[in-house]
């Protein structure tokens, strides 16, 4: 055996013990040392590059190591294996999509007003803001010899005293907890319950002296990123709110991945625990940290997820959604348990699951188009969702048709060598000068921070900015020359938006052709996709009134950029507006207010779904849409005649 | 550290590490190293004799070693610390409550005639004989391009259609298996569910070609034995039927004892992990094995014990039931699921609990009083349950009075130095030649097998003939001597069944003054219970016109020799019926005909309970009744004229 050290920029280092000739990226797996493999280890991404620093690793060479830093000893881990005891160092950009867990601060206005103006919204559409959640005291009889009711039964008698309810119910957590509830605040007690029409649920009962938290959690589960949101169930107040990577993206960076992945032995099980174990309950762990909140005291959650996203959180075997007829296990589904999952919160807590409408049209769809509105309007709607699946929804408050398309993970920096998700260092707006092509920088995170790597929003931007500089040229391959314009010997081109001097983390910040490539492709077919579905109904782009875009590319999405670069249609830039992750504002929806669960439920039977690939135009129009704009310059006015 | 050996007669040994000083019996709990220690191991029950064959051991000498004993390395291991290294030989008898499953051979038409007894007159009744478990063949059409409904949703439907229900119950467990089972035999599946009033509820769902079964567990969860069988639920045949001791027995041996440890820190955890884990679970494992069935094929489970038993089970604190006002949790509860509580069978599997009318007269009885069928007779009848706590009802179709008494584990072997439960080795009857003061015996086991210890009905014939022969008084001190019978240096007396040489042990079977005198006060609470509660309903002995006797003293219970000593009231013989483990066929009864189980809820409802503690006549009744067979020799007519 060998001692395999692994070291990071910001942690502890983590040693163990391998066998001769074993895959590094395994190894990494096994100790759960986060490094991203988007491709599943296939050498095909390059996300998964370590730097060995001592000790010997047998590695094939890949286009995504130059020379220079093959030999700075930069290796992809996926194609390493070892051959004697190794160090490597594993660059923060590696493990970006699932280490890095972001807590947003709530005092910061930008982060809760997305929710309020839902609120708003749904208000005005006429939906009561309100669960069947409620908290009241309850005082009963303190029992004597001559009062010898059980426990239960004077607890049950009191509660259908006070709700005029017949049918009491309580499980046995809080069954097994009553006579020392009862008994140490004499009698009178505060309990956590649930009315519907048929009958009582009794989540908790609480001593009459501590604090009480009803709390409930929205999570959204990306393919590529998980966000999630602890609310207070009576108020709908959001306590906390965090993102995390999607922990099975070691196994794969889109869905059709992902189910091979489930399809091995144990692999279903593999996979749920990836998101669940090593995802959402440290994301749970992180925010009622945070908030100084007892994960137990959450009692309902919601999730907003696509269809595959779904099935594999609950263990399913994935393969009848990928092959043909396409079926998947349920749209609708109301059986599930927090508990069932291994989700830590109190063991009576039951999931909302929003309703899928196709194999590739799922929840995070209806939960996002009820936020849109759109269904509450009579202006003919756009509403695009960018993850790493992109979907769309075209109708009103009529009709509603939706399709979706794989995007890969582009718009959230996967695909892209120095992509990551919207934490610290990454860069999120860029502009750049024409003259002397010097770029300039928005940068999450505290004053000064230093660029890592680009999310979704400096992407567009900075590949728009490099096409107006004529850097690029329309098929994306650099066609300038300069200090920050390198070509490898392969002669891929690649423009350095930091030196590694300049940068937050061990290696240059750049974009190379291949990125752009991959850029192209996601947006040609969020494109093309809009084109093909509207054509479909009959319907043109002129004919849009108004353009919904969500997903967690950040509120910092330039539409004028993503206009420039042929991502989204050429209307007047005023019909856009950034709605922010809608799949987890709409799984914050269902969560808090009844009504407006049922309304997703509605808004899911009344929607159309379009396979795309049924349409025979789609191919053309994508093969027309990768290019920067388009290969229709017709179709960009607004581009052209800058 | 000292090492400590734990050598068995059957089995390997077990060695651990233990501090100097540590007690003994203590490192044999955290060893699970079963020792049974009724007294909760203060020095009084004498049942943790353990032998030291190595190293050294600080002991107490007590009462319960004699000299010639402690000489030979008898030790008791509550009152022993480490000193040294050690070497302990712990004889089956020490474990006998514990280490002892019996498996029951239902070939032997014995094991079943009592459930067939039941159901023939439970027929009688006009009670139907069926639970709402069903097992169906399902076939729906396979999903086309053009019929692409989700897995769920077909499975929903095909189960309205067949059941005329609307609501169709698929919990988790079951949808995360749909597509894989529909899938395996083409949408033709198996399928087991339970239709009630309101819904059906899907348990399982089984590919087309599996053999399947639907399985049922009744549990009978005594203070010192649990017993347990799996059932057919269709049929109602019994596959499995098996006895243990209770883990808790090393706790304490009455429920008093048994709820004061729960009060400890972690307590109520230890209790439940001790009957559930140590017990229930083991017990399941052994049948399930004997009889070749899947634990998971188990869908639904009832349970019959005493009040404080089932609280105990369900992890909760007992407290309340010992201390006044006396109340409990619970009577009645519908709450619980089988995985709360960790029992290993279906995941979705519920659990009736018999229902508890009072802090001592417990679902055990209601099952039990059930079972006797004394509700459905006009015969005035009396219904005694001899366990280790006895309880008595006494009644007809009109009116039904109970109370109970703490009789201690006499009945079942406890606090009797040689007493054991009626497995092999056990003398379960014997007589005594008057002449020559010899004994023969029928020994539990196959032919040959050596005596190992007494069970409680051997207990009964043993003090009746020794009574009968004049070789103890009406106090139970030896008063002739001879070869068999010894008198140790504190002058307490005995009598050697089976000497070593002759036994199945390493140790004489005998019965001591001690034992006789535990006896005694056993045989004395029931009487006087018995006595006591007739005269407080205004009746009297003689208006007597049935004996219901059960409890798991056995069939082999010979009433004649009961009524000797002044256990049982002296009417005539052919009054007496032994009708089994009463609880455990109420508990059958429950699980296998929902008509039953109602019929047990309203029979609870139409019990009296009696509080003997609150009768003042009660305790001069006790000490009249601590006498071979009576201070009042006119109430034992029979006995008297022999």
């Amino acid at each position: 055996m060998h001692k395999v050290t692994f070291k990071f920029e910001n942690s502890e280092d983590v040693t163990v013990f391998a066998a001769f000739g074993e895959n590094l990226l395994e190894v990494a797996r096994k100790t759960n040392v986060a490094i991203d493999a988007p491709c599943s280890g296939n050498a095909s991404c390059g996300k998964c590059k370590v730097k060995l620093v001592g000790g010997k690793l047998e590695s094939k060479k890949t286009r995504h190591i130059s020379d220079e830093e093959y030999e700075a000893g930069w290796r992809l881990a996926c194609v390493s294996t070892i051959q004697d005891d190794v160090e490597v160092l594993v660059p923060d950009i590696a493990s970006a999509y699932r280490s890095r867990m972001k807590v947003a601060d709530l005092s910061s206005p930008g982060e809760i007003k997305i929710f309020d103006d839902l609120k708003e919204q749904v208000v005005d559409a006429g939906i009561l803001l309100k669960n069947d959640m409620e908290l009241v005291d309850l005082t009963m009889d303190v029992p004597t010899l001559d009062d010898t009711m059980p426990d239960n039964e004077r607890f049950t008698r009191a509660m259908q005293a006070l709700t005029g309810m017949e049918y009491i119910r309580i499980p046995y957590s809080v069954m097994k907890k009553l006579a020392v509830v009862l008994r140490a605040s004499d009698f009178h007690i505060q309990v956590i319950y649930r009315k519907t029409e048929h009958d009582v649920f009794v989540y908790d009962v609480v001593e009459n002296e501590k604090e009480v938290f009803v709390g409930g959690l929205a999570i959204d589960i990306g393919t590529t990123t998980v966000s999630a949101i602890v609310i207070d169930m009576l108020t709908g107040e959001i306590k906390a709110k965090g993102s995390s990577g999607n922990g099975q993206i070691r196994y794969g960076a889109d869905v059709i991945n992902r189910i091979i992945e489930s399809m091995k032995p144990g692999g279903s099980s593999r996979l749920q625990k990836a998101v669940v174990e090593e995802t959402i309950n440290p994301l749970i762990d992180t925010m009622c940290r945070q908030a100084k909140i007892n994960h137990k005291h959450i009692y309902r959650m919601s999730v907003a997820s696509n269809t595959t996203m779904n099935h594999l959180l609950l263990g399913m075997n994935g393969d009848p959604i990928r092959t043909e007829p396409y079926i998947p296990t349920f749209f609708k589904t109301n059986s599930v348990f927090a508990r069932d999952i291994g989700i830590k919160i109190s063991s009576e807590a039951h999931m909302i699951v929003a309703p899928n409408i196709g194999s590739y049209v799922g929840g995070d769809i209806t939960a996002g188009a009820f936020v849109s509105m759109l269904w509450n309007k009579p202006e003919f709607s756009l509403f695009i969702d960018l993850g790493t699946n992109g979907e769309i929804v075209f109708g009103n408050s009529d009709f509603m048709f939706s399709c979706a398309c794989s995007a890969g993970p582009a718009f959230e920096g996967g695909d892209i060598s120095c992509g990551m998700r919207a934490t610290d260092g990454a860069i999120e707006a860029c502009t750049i000068d024409k003259e002397t092509m010097e770029p300039s920088f928005t940068i999450v995170g505290e004053e000064g921070t230093k660029p890592i790597g680009l999310c979704g929003s400096g992407i567009i931007d900075v590949i728009s900015e490099l096409f107006r500089c004529g850097i690029i040229s329309p098929k994306g391959k650099f066609i300038r020359e300069g200090e920050r314009i390198r070509h490898d010997k392969y002669g891929m081109g690649s423009y350095v938006l930091a030196f590694e001097k300049d940068a937050g983390s061990v290696k240059d910040v750049e974009i190379t052709e291949v990125d752009i490539d991959n850029f192209i492709r996601a947006k040609g077919a969020i494109f093309s996709a809009i084109r093909t579905m509207l054509s479909y109904c009959d319907f043109d782009v002129s004919m849009i009134e108004h353009v919904y875009v969500a997903g967690g590319i950040g509120s910092g999405i330039n539409m004028k950029n993503a206009i420039n670069i042929g991502m989204f249609p050429d209307v007047p830039l005023e019909l856009y507006e950034y709605i922010g992750n809608s799949s987890l504002v709409g799984a914050y929806a269902m969560l808090y207010s009844t009504e407006s669960e049922r309304k997703v439920y509605e808004l899911a039977q009344n929607m159309t779904y379009i396979e795309l690939s049924a349409i025979t135009s789609y191919m053309d129009e994508f093969v027309g849409a990768c290019f920067l704009p388009h290969t229709d310059a017709a179709l960009f006015p607004s581009v052209v005649s800058e």
